[in-house]
């Protein structure tokens, strides 16, 4: 293959930008990684996603990719390889239902884990918390029909609705501190703290993740919550 | 093939569902279309997305498959057919392009559409009816290169992008109607008129769309406005 020039724009606790560094080392891609800072967002990150400016976004022989999902299908489509490190099922059917799946992730996972951070008002933090734990016990429901047998969602290796979740694996830390909760005590999951283990020492998925420590993630959330308050003094 | 049993269950005026229609005309298939009653969803519907419990649903030989963008896609993995009705095109950077342009327009266009008309502060309407020509403006700048030259998105025939946008026309005359404005005439598109012409009269959309007329949404919107305003005095 010729020589190929992959970058990746991100932040280093993004869990959409995670999901495409789990998804290159998965398929052996080479890339660079390049830091964005969000408040001073570069030149390079505006020109290549100037409709929604936002990070992640995959730049692959000067052509970007924009949005999450979409990046971790064109990674999969891109570097065709053997089944073991496909990303989608072979199966229109089972396809579909990775993709929904997935979706259903970025639809619900996402904002109610959000409003857990952000809800300065006690009951709609407990509603929050209660959405992001249905979200989860939905999904573990899922498991069982899907992973047909396997560790993972993807069955005997992870595919597009493993890539989804575990990204969001390294912000569980933060959302149980701010929310002062365990997640998987709070939920009758059966399934889901076991795959969050194995998928968590997953090759692919530990090298993707190398860069997001959940303490830091805490800390971090901290600062901007202590700065906030501050500010409304 | 063997017998295929195809159904859809939608509304007549759903953006969403006519894509599955589109899709399915496209690709000749045969199908049984079920009318749901949104206030009363049947057993079915219920059934077969228990997740979301929205329309559309396409059920393939009793196997369900759910949101419209996800359902359009399976419709093009599980009908493999000749370049010529192929929905996405081949490359995987243009795979990612139309995708990204579709996700776009779901983000998008429906909310900025649903604020005209649910906006009762004339302030809220105007910036609704706004963002949705600026939706519109981009899509059309979007057109130019993504086209190659050709009368739709897709090029010489209907794509992706075509499929989740032209649904959206059979709304244009309500949207126009209670934000009391001229949808082209409002915005600096240069060619999607000519574009929503062209798409129209193709044989697919408009076989696909033959069940959703204009004014019926209209006089349904009025009656639902009608019957909230009453709700409310």
């Amino acid at each position: 293959m010729a020589h190929e020039e992959v970058k990746v724009l991100s932040t280093w606790l993004s869990m959409f930008g995670l999901r495409v560094l789990i998804a290159l080392k998965h398929k052996g891609v080479q890339y660079e990684y390049k830091e964005e800072d969000l408040q001073n967002k570069s030149e390079l990150l505006l020109q290549s996603n100037p409709v929604h400016k936002k990070i992640p976004v995959l730049i692959h022989n000067g052509k970007p990719v924009c949005e999450s999902l979409i990046i971790v299908q064109y990674i999969d489509e891109a570097w065709p390889s053997s089944e073991n490190t496909s990303i989608l099922p072979k199966d229109p059917y089972d396809r579909a239902n990775a993709r929904f799946w997935a979706d259903y992730i970025d639809k619900k996972l996402y904002d109610a884990g959000s409003r857990i951070l952000r809800s300065a008002v006690a009951e709609e933090r407990e509603q929050a918390k209660k959405d992001f734990v249905e979200v989860l016990e939905t999904l573990d429901g899922a498991f069982l029909t899907f992973s047909k047998g396997g560790l993972y969602f993807g069955g005997d290796d992870i595919g597009l609705v493993d890539v989804a979740l575990a990204s969001f694996l390294c912000w569980f830390k933060c959302y149980e501190t701010f929310g002062d909760f365990k997640i998987w005590e709070s939920s009758k999951c059966s399934r889901l703290p076991k795959w969050a283990e194995d998928v968590l020492q997953h090759a692919s998925v530990k090298e993707g993740m190398a860069i997001a420590h959940p303490d830091k993630i805490v800390e971090l959330v901290q600062f901007y919550k202590k700065k906030l308050e501050a500010g409304s003094k």
